[in-house]
């Protein structure tokens, strides 16, 4: 730390962020797993450097101007895990002429385009839907997916690397043995696909994505390629999942204390919805939670704090309530710790301002 | 209208933003009240010069780093509404030297370290909380604000310029009949503030902020200044509070479709909480509502529809659902309109991609 924090200023924690991208890069190689990370997560050409020590070759992306981003910062193989905007063509072909460029389709409608105007070589996933019902082909709309499949073949430039899911529904588990149920059907589908398809595709492989099954479960049976992104960082969300401890989230929030309220022992902070996003988890009496609190110093945040939460975001207001001991401990100038509900849009909101602690 | 929208842009209406000002402009000269309109709703130089055509000279923002924004691009008074972050007091200073600077102060231990540290002269409000209770000294606690003056003249540097309220509890009225009695009761407790202190200080000002106040109340009766920001652009928040029709709302964001789900009616567009904010409205049967939907063509966009609705929004994925009819009116590659529901998270995570429609 050699800056000065004066202002909402995100850090990032890389003997953390190291220690997670270890554990899942030993996992994925334990599982006999590509592993292809997510790095929507951060966005950062720099944390994305921190994976190739641990031989990562491949990305995943969900927009295709992190493609651009992160093709311009060296890598080579990338996923663009997202819907294929058609719209963004002209970039699409760009990048598959400069690189080993995947796309995700899900419809007929995409391929039409395509076959007009896809300029170079470039591999596609099928989006596949196992129960989120986000979005992605029902997995088991065989024929539809054979519709497509076909369809696919018209197009000599399009290659079918496979079937991917990210089931998001994992979020809204309540417990392990909830997210096992859905990682345990995912693989139940997905193998089903597999064997349907794999006598005209005996390559294809099986992808999946969502960070709490990447970092809970041990049974990888049939997958081919895991791309969590989360992981690097955690955050609020996957603790209360379960997904990580406290001491795994490698990001918090630091903000200044700028008024304090002893009648309700509420402290305000510098730091708000633009800093830390609006996303929020909901305490069993139904109110919000938008953050944990630490206490800071110049070497780093201490241990959470039990006894205090964010408990609303305006703008750029952040409102702390706290224990009567700990309000007595925090004064104005003072600098605290936020550690965010989903750092994922965090840290999105923090791009231009954030701080490595080596 | 000159650039082709292949991504998330956000669009900016200019001559309902000025139709708007215009409206607010003539409210506040109407009823004798200085306008000092929030720029933190659009962060953007270009369109606060749009307010300059009215005679619009003060400004308010709500930090520092804004406050320096607006000045490299001219603005000579502007009032910073946060609380003073007392550890950016060098930038605090260059901004004072500068231009007349006004900032918010609402405790002691803030003046302590002021008197220490500022070296130009300023000017400073007290934030008051009539009823929000975000921040503020108490309206009541006329001793404290007593001891708080009393203090601010061992200053030679600060001049006080009179009480500030932000009533941002009229967001959580029902009905305008609720931001009715929110905005009396704020009227009655500052006229028995400016009574209590104007033997000492006879030029002291009233200055009120909330858009829904500003907006729908006439009443401004011993009221000075006014600061509302979002009423520029205006938002389904203030639509739904009864603060403005669908026709003053000044911003969408235009994003692409990229999915479709005849069997649940859902359509996916690339547009998510990093370009909408997860900001959302509850809607009668408890579920979430994170933006209207309007088709849009290169004029720009249509009515608002009442069949459809952004239901759910992931980093960058939105799921709309709408009626069957108009379903079937929408395609892969198509561009559809979103409303949001808060213009300024929106149009802070935008702020390097909108288009203005002249």
């Amino acid at each position: 730390m050699n800056k000065k924090i004066t202002k909402p200023t995100l850090l990032i924690r890389k003997d953390i962020c190291l220690r997670n991208i270890c554990k899942m890069s030993e996992k994925a190689a334990k599982n006999g797993l590509m592993f292809r990370p997510h790095f929507k997560t951060h966005q950062s050409a720099e944390v994305g450097n921190w994976f190739k020590g641990f031989g990562v070759d491949r990305i995943t992306v969900s927009s295709v101007s992190m493609a651009r981003y992160f093709a311009d910062h060296g890598w080579q193989d990338i996923l663009i895990a997202f819907p294929l905007n058609v719209l963004e063509i002209e970039e699409i072909n760009e990048l598959a002429e400069q690189l080993s460029l995947s796309v995700l389709i899900e419809s007929t409608n995409t391929l039409d385009i395509l076959e007009e105007n896809l300029k170079h070589n470039c591999n596609f996933y099928i989006k596949i839907d196992t129960g989120y019902h986000r979005t992605g082909m029902d997995s088991h709309n065989y024929a539809g997916i054979r519709e497509l499949l076909d369809k696919s073949m018209h197009n000599p430039r399009l290659k079918f690397s496979g079937f991917l899911i990210h089931a998001g529904n994992t979020y809204e588990a309540k417990n392990v043995e909830e997210i096992k149920a859905i990682h345990d059907d995912s693989l139940y589908k997905l193998s089903k696909l597999k064997k349907e398809f794999s006598e005209n595709y005996p390559d294809l492989i099986l992808s999946i994505g969502d960070t709490p099954s990447c970092s809970l479960m041990n049974d990888f049976e049939g997958i081919d390629e895991i791309r969590p992104g989360n992981f690097v960082f955690y955050d609020l969300m996957q603790y209360r999942l379960g997904a990580c401890k406290l001491e795994d989230i490698a990001v918090a929030i630091v903000c200044p204390v700028v008024a304090r309220h002893p009648e309700r022992q509420e402290i305000i902070i510098y730091g708000g919805a633009v800093h830390l996003s609006k996303d929020s988890l909901q305490q069993p009496d139904g109110s919000l939670d938008f953050g944990a609190i630490a206490m800071f110093d110049d070497q780093g945040w201490e241990q959470v704090s039990e006894d205090s939460y964010l408990r609303k975001l305006s703008q750029e207001h952040g409102v702390i309530r706290c224990s009567r001991d700990q309000f007595e401990l925090i004064g104005i100038g003072d600098l605290l710790a936020v550690i965010p509900v989903h750092s994922c849009l965090s840290m999105n909101l923090m791009r231009s301002n954030y701080n490595i602690i080596e």
